[in-house]
């Protein structure tokens, strides 16, 4: 029996848009077969969220078809089949006998794809920051006729600036993620092990919020007292404390999309310090916030941050924030000073302002925001306090 | 203040242990510095376990030094100083500045220190596998004088055979998987959502089991009808009906160490075809795990599997498994008919019984196992039946 094909989050005129835009920026570099291989790029082009991208895959685009090509293991083909929007002929498998064999792996079923369209002689698009050195020389190899031409980071500006159905999924996931910050608020007590925390955050996350459920779990980080410093650390074994401070970072996952947050509890009065740190990053915030809106540049809105930062007395050595989307951090548009690119409407960013001050002492806040016609609008909406928890 | 050191999960003496080994193969390729970029491996050697290498970060390992040097991002250098067994002068920080700029990253900090070591016209070992094409070039035109060889794997296989105290953790971790998978049973119902199964897994597995929390998540696939035939989609917004079969794979996490395991369920009684699978695998798995004892190839155990399960009338085309450890999947030793990798004690493996056999039918067992002197013993201990929900 054939697999059904699962309700689509897009209709077919969105992915055909999409593709449109890419087909464009190939025609321009004189790229006749662009290899996709970047997941968030798939998932982008195609609705494929299946998380099969730890074996190689490749979605062929060619300027002369309309739908791209997937290419996918075998044992994947059916969630392709299921997920992506194309016709069932162009979802294609590779066997598995193309796995676990030195030498051996599914771009050669790619290559042998890009053969049998015969583009093999002409522009063949990579994206060379998603292929590893052995996979590059493969393609290099066994294409030896072909120009092979660099298109790092082409699918991922033009998923930069989103439609408003992609909006409204990050909407989705920004309540959800709200959820989960007012949840922690609730479950943060002293006596209770951070790993318990994360539970019903987890949990919050995936039951999802206004009937929504999130469909995809991304990175949590807790920091507790004494790795306020920390950034990375998932949670540990420790029980949370009188006087404990814990930062934490989430996100919630609506069919691909993320909004993610930051907020900072404190279990007892918060410290001067923390105060301090607290009202001048809220102050950044709101000064970087009321910087965007089209036009203006990405350095424009961290320079109004940093400069509001400086004002109370305190300064961030990272930037304040990036380009976000598809499974978290898009690599494009950084919010730094110096990078020049200009917003425009529906590009969203986390505005990330965790600050590290010391080893053992930082803070954090964040929002996911969207660029609108005249401004900003916040996504995330959980309150921009210190949550006390008393 | 300097950030405190994190109750260490190793001793001192097993990490030197693990970097004698890696020294004596450096030795055999004339290697003399290598630069270790994969998480897995940064985490094998030093028992960093943060999520941070979705930016470039290095361990350093030369011949003539005890301890190796981790550089790592400024934002991260406090969690590699607070988890990190080695002295905090031998764990440095690259600038923020290094961030979000074209042509610039932290491998240049890698590049810097291995200048400053003297050895950048000597031997250099590089991770090929887990560098992209520009990462490796870069390597290649700042060394110009080196002699750069390519030791992609050479830590993973080191990796392979664990120690009594690895073990230990992979049993703890497959305690937790094991309550995940009764908690599933527990949770399973019609009317349910996907989501709400998957929010009460993920609770548990942070949870954890017999005091020990999950100290992270992997990852979890729940693939229920009409999706059994799909392996890698984390779960839909569907809701779980009366005759719903539900494939559940997930695994449990301690210090990084995973034990993985899968179960199928089935709301009312299973169907005929879901009942000669599951006794066919059954049969299987126990004929597979029966041939293991050291001594004996990779191969040989799948093909006791193959063969016990095409008695029963049944074919799998994918491999029964895999190497697991750190991160779940090593990419080493598989189990796969022509794999000649002999077994040794402590080895362990992820014994994947997973088998979609049509479009839209599939059904799944697994069961992560270690190689004892004389045999096999299974770490995860969850009934191997069909879980049927009534």
């Amino acid at each position: 029996m054939t697999i059904s094909k699962a309700s689509q989050v897009f209709p077919r005129a969105e992915y055909l848009r999409r593709i449109a835009a890419v087909k464009a920026e190939m025609a321009r570099r004189e790229v006749n077969a662009l290899v996709v291989n970047n997941i968030r790029n798939i998932t982008y082009l195609t609705g494929y969220t299946a998380k099969s991208a730890y074996v190689p895959q490749g979605l062929i685009i060619t300027s002369n078809r309309e739908e791209p090509t997937f290419i996918l293991r075998q044992c994947d083909w059916p969630a392709g089949l299921h997920q992506a929007w194309m016709d069932r002929a162009n979802i294609l498998s590779y066997p598995e006998s193309l796995i676990g064999i030195p030498g051996k792996d599914g771009y050669d079923a790619v290559i042998d794809f890009l053969h049998e369209l015969g583009d093999s002689n002409r522009g063949i698009g990579l994206e060379m920051n998603d292929l590893t050195a052995a996979q590059a020389e493969k393609f290099r190899a066994r294409l030896p006729n072909a120009r092979i031409v660099d298109c790092a980071k082409l699918v991922h500006w033009i998923r930069g600036i989103k439609s408003d159905l992609e909006i409204e999924l990050m909407r989705e996931a920004a309540a959800i993620a709200d959820a989960a910050v007012m949840r922690a608020a609730e479950v943060i007590r002293p006596g209770v092990r951070e790993a318990d925390v994360a539970a019903e955050i987890y949990a919050t996350l995936a039951r999802g919020a206004n009937g929504k459920p999130g469909t995809d779990i991304a990175n949590l980080y807790l920091c507790a007292s004494p790795r306020t410093g920390t950034c990375h650390i998932r949670w540990t074994e420790d029980v949370i404390s009188q006087g404990s401070q814990i930062n934490l970072e989430l996100a919630g996952v609506r069919h691909g999309y993320v909004s993610a947050i930051m907020r900072t509890y404190s279990v007892g009065t918060p410290s001067d310090r923390l105060r301090r740190i607290h009202e001048a990053e809220v102050a950044g915030m709101e000064a970087a916030l009321g910087k965007v809106r089209p036009g203006v540049t990405c350095s424009d809105v961290a320079s109004a941050f940093y400069r509001t930062l400086e004002q109370h007395g305190f300064k961030k050595d990272s930037r304040c924030g990036y380009a976000i989307g598809i499974e978290w951090l898009e690599p494009t548009a950084s919010l730094q000073v110096g990078d020049t690119t200009e917003l425009k409407p529906n590009m969203t960013f986390h505005l990330m302002l965790g600050n590290w001050l010391d080893e053992d002492f930082g803070y954090v806040i964040s929002d996911t925001f969207r660029v609108t016609k005249s401004g900003a609008e916040t996504l995330t909406r959980a309150p921009r306090k210190i949550f006390e928890i008393t």
